[in-house]
């Protein structure tokens, strides 16, 4: 076999072999194939696009390039979520512990954030002590005795997904549904949960800008994980305008706390409870009023709440902070972005808020970029919204005030403010599972 | 400007600028730009296509990569011809001192064998004795004084163009018009002649298997040369068999002496013809028929054979051997190959009859290979010829005579005899000038 001509079949049209995909991917992790000729590849991948039983072959072989994880020795059904990615979106630090205290095993890893978008991982860090990084003994340990872990990815798993999205990241192949399927499939499945929600983000701060390509997206993902034995489903979630109001890392637990006690913004509660029914239903808790009402109920009693400090000082989290996030370190300076004009916000660009956030300290541009715990930004006026002149729009936070204009230069630049109120996307727009795609 | 924006630009089938071409091509060049992308950039642009102008952008941007030979120390215009490539292609050894003879100035690079098609070069060296590589002095020297000169081409041409070519012979983006055509055509400009006649060889042992293809290369490099001031043509010729019964270095001298002695094949003989006419008429030296005359003339009076006497002579190859052939060192070895039923032969696939002389010591598969210049393969039998058996379909030669089965055997593998005797393909199929196409 050679690479070339596997490169020529799919450059053709042709519909690669499980041996085939093996060949490239591991010939590319162990260096026999060397990039130029990976790179060709997945750029005649991208544009020639790969049928569903290759994209299953390739997420196999890219899953089985790394360890895989055998949850086996934790007792029950263990479910997963995977976002892939928004603004603001801080909705596993909410289910994780909803879906642990309805008696569901979560042994979850995360990631963290890079470029607009944010991070578990960073979210929890915040929160002073916590470890995210557990031997596999304490992680197990853990979700046996306490229902629920989240630990940052390992560097063992999907190896060869690692070196091809480096790669696609330099040679404009990242955009291409088979591949972002794959990849992050990859990684959910050597991860090793029964059953896994994926919530597919659609909006200008996702990856996926139409509603027709976030379905094919999650069509895609859950036609993998079936094929591969999980129980899978998806949800097409908005972001067109952040979940909540919160970004940035300390500011978004704050705020995810403040949903588990009740007490949290309408929009990110209502998504929390979707997403959470959803993996409950997965774990074949009930249908889906069952599993909503059991979520609600764990919100109400206390329960998910304390199941979230359970899990944070299992890892070494000062759960003071979680009991008062006044206690969090608060950024030095603060300052107002405000209204010029009367109207309402008709938008207010997604990936332009997380770009600001990043400007402040709270994100990061490349990998090795230390991140603000503090800063961030709270926004007071939505997609939606009205304003009168002076209002405050939002509240940036950061430790060196000289970062302010380029940040409000970045806020301002997507904002824009007129006459009429816009009509609200809704939060949830479909559900793809295997027998097909409800719109809602 | 980033590389990542150009690639991303023709993934979503944009037309690059010159000057986004060139930063992409001088910064591989410079190695600023990694190979993973400039690949990732051939197989957007094999599946995307090229606009004309943009493509002439590229073959100027390679033009430019290297030394930029100025022929203007020559006086009068210089003709240059490039042949696409082919099996027993030995017409440049002929036409070039046709054209010599008739008082147009020939200062032409030439390449080497690779794969199953020759090259001018190695069938030069052939000559005992013959200098390809000439200081540019020497070079131009020689022209001036005989009008004609046959040299290799210089590693400074056209640099990007040899290390493109290397990176898409490994990454499945050869097959692929606009990049062939800017291939050839950046070394043509690089050459320095005023004129270019461009012979686009046709079927199984061309790159090109279609009229179609050949057509529309022709067509590309055509307005290439156009773009860039030079006076161009194409014909379109046959490669579904070879021309001549030679193939093998020596042999093809032999067979190029016999034919500018008036006695060579037929079909050999007209296309030198054809093309040596097309190449007096780019010079300005009058309308087809008059040009025909003139090499017909040049041919007949032994004008054009003393004036490949004086070129090789001039570049220290052994005259005698031109004289008489009989003189050049033979194989030790021969071997016929039979028929072994009757009929006409239907199908001799020339890539096979290519490879068969590369296994013989003929020709190259890979660039550091050894040449032996006496081995090779003279048909006794071609396409549409009728055999009895036991009929000397091709006499081998080599060195050795283990190498003749497995050369039998590839020769015997594309040759079909059949009961009805096949229709011939044309010798030249089309003409493709600046003012359009036309088929003969």
């Amino acid at each position: 076999m050679r690479m070339y001509d596997i490169i020529a079949k799919k450059r053709d049209g042709g519909t690669l072999t499980r041996e085939e995909l093996a060949f490239a991917v591991n010939g590319y992790v162990a260096g026999t194939v060397p990039d130029y000729q990976m790179s060709a590849l997945l750029m005649a991948i991208y544009l020639r696009g790969m049928a569903d039983a290759e994209t299953a072959a390739l997420t196999e072989v890219m899953a089985r390039s790394g360890e895989m994880v055998d949850l086996s020795a934790i007792a029950g059904i263990k479910v997963d979520k995977h976002s892939t990615g928004g603004v603001g979106d801080k909705t596993t630090l909410v289910i994780a512990p909803v879906v642990a205290a309805c008696g569901v095993k979560i042994a979850k890893m995360s990631g963290r954030g890079l470029g607009h978008t944010g991070g578990t991982i960073d979210k929890m860090e915040a929160v002073p002590g916590t470890r995210t990084s557990l031997t596999q003994e304490e992680f197990f340990r853990q979700v046996n005795e306490i229902g629920i872990a989240v630990i940052g990815q390992s560097g063992q798993i999907a190896v060869a997904d690692k070196k091809m999205y480096a790669l696609r990241d330099v040679t404009a192949t990242v955009g291409c549904i088979p591949l972002i399927a794959s990849s992050i499939m990859s990684k959910k499945l050597a991860a090793g949960s029964d059953a896994i929600l994926l919530d597919v983000t659609m909006g200008d701060g996702a990856f996926m800008k139409t509603l027709d390509d976030a379905i094919e997206l999650a069509r895609q993902m859950v036609a993998i994980g079936t094929a591969h034995g999980r129980k899978v489903a998806a949800l097409i979630t908005d972001m067109d305008k952040p979940l909540g109001r919160s970004i940035g890392n300390a500011l978004e637990v704050a705020e995810s706390m403040a949903v588990l006690q009740g007490k949290g913004p309408a929009d990110l509660t209502e998504v929390c409870l979707q997403l959470a029914a959803n993996m409950l239903m997965l774990a074949g808790k009930g249908d889906e009023a069952a599993c909503r009402a059991m979520a609600q109920r764990v919100l109400a009693d206390g329960s998910a709440f304390a199941k979230c400090r359970q899990m944070f000082a299992a890892q070494g989290g000062d759960v003071a902070c979680l009991d008062d996030p006044g206690r969090f370190r608060k950024a030095k300076y603060s300052h107002d972005v405000t209204a010029a004009q009367a109207g309402y916000i008709v938008k207010n660009d997604v990936e332009k808020i997380g770009n600001a956030s990043v400007l402040l300290g709270a994100g990061r541009l490349t990998k090795e970029d230390a991140i603000d715990f503090a800063a961030g930004i709270i926004m007071h006026k939505k997609l939606g919204d009205a304003v009168r002149p002076g209002d405050a729009i939002c509240t940036l936070y950061a430790d060196d005030p000289a970062l302010f204009p380029a940040a409000e230069e970045m806020y301002r630049g997507g904002l824009v403010i007129g006459a009429e109120q816009p009509a609200l996307p809704p939060l949830v727009y479909a559900r793809v599972t295997p027998g097909g795609v409800e719109r809602f």
